[in-house]
């Protein structure tokens, strides 16, 4: 059965690939899982019937025959369990590790992301926000010496392709427009290596024609 | 094969088992499987040998045989899922929706909690940290109204305890000093259904002692 994932009518990023259904759409590519799409309006987004799909209110959301689930970490990792292919390699050992790169993208290196996002949109306007920015940079910073450390001048984080760099890649893709990404040379090449991918391409032309009202899935 | 976790050999929670090896621990405890505890000090953290286990310097790790795990939300997925248990359902569906209460409570549900821990301890000294706390709270209770409203009256936030609601009571628990918790009845009542498991309790004693100098694990 397709499944139906759901994105913004209209994404704040106006179609640069940040939302999180784009990391969805990157994922079903990988595997070559089709799917479909409803859009929902930021009204809708936090009316009772997308509640009932996803409590916190946002996108993505994923259906299958029963199965609703919603959190985008936990629909990459339902797909690359459910389908062979890169997602996941078959070596137990090897399976763990790259669902910790997943885990490590979302809760070790994305919240101090997320900070600097807040900093930047949320409190743009704020007396505080000049003065703030650089220890929040400085923070995101600390993160990415860490991980640029560990990549060294490896291809992937841990051997072949798998959903622990699709996660870590959008995750970084985030600071792409800080400039803080270009103070480390392998992280930005591992970006661009992700970005290359042909299942990021169509991921990421499927949400910009979205966007830019070049065609209108669902 | 014994498993080996790190812990804080001095948590900067004192042992109230904010510090994330608690949640591993809980895991452990669930499905009955015994582990070793290896403490780690502040400084050896960030030393070569601990940053080969562990890329960003922290602690929980995870080792059995020739297996290295680091992110607790991995080890504690790779604890429920190796282990029949209470941790994952056996339906399939519920297995999936179980894992996405896991992400949530990380993903969602703890950046704004993170956020908070940051601003009143990283930037207590900051000349903005007083005008700014308020925004800061306002986001957490933005989450923990929606987590509310979905739990309502039930015990668990799906069905049965998982590893979701293991994970999200952990997310809780740091907010406790804050008091905000206390403004949703429903949600300190779950945490406190969490805090009440046999398990729990074992493990939250566990590393209570390693900080109060009652025991020392290995």
């Amino acid at each position: 059965m397709t499944p139906t994932i759901t994105a913004f009518e209209r994404s704040p990023d106006g179609g640069k690939g940040l939302a999180r259904d784009t990391r969805v759409r990157w994922a079903l590519e990988e595997v070559g899982q089709p799917y479909n799409v409803r859009l929902v309006s930021f009204q809708a987004m936090k009316q009772p019937a997308h509640l009932a799909l996803h409590p916190f209110g946002q996108i993505p959301t994923y259906e299958q025959g029963d199965l609703t689930l919603f959190e985008t970490g936990a629909i990459v990792l339902h797909i690359a369990e459910r389908h062979s292919g890169p997602l996941l390699p078959d070596d137990p050992n090897a399976r763990a590790r790259a669902i910790t790169w997943m885990f490590a993208a979302i809760n070790t290196v994305e919240p101090p992301i997320l900070e600097l996002v807040t900093a930047r949109i949320l409190e743009a306007d704020k007396p505080w926000t000049k003065d703030r920015l650089p220890l929040v940079m400085d923070r995101v910073r600390d993160r990415l010496q860490q991980l640029s450390a560990r990549l060294g001048d490896a291809d992937w984080l841990d051997g072949a392709f798998s959903a622990g760099d699709l996660m870590m890649v959008s995750v970084l893709l985030r600071l792409r427009a800080s400039g803080i990404l270009d103070e480390f040379t392998n992280l930005s090449a591992y970006v661009a290596r992700g970005e290359a991918r042909p299942a990021y391409q169509r991921a990421f032309e499927a949400q910009r024609a979205v966007n830019t009202g070049r065609s209108a899935p669902c």
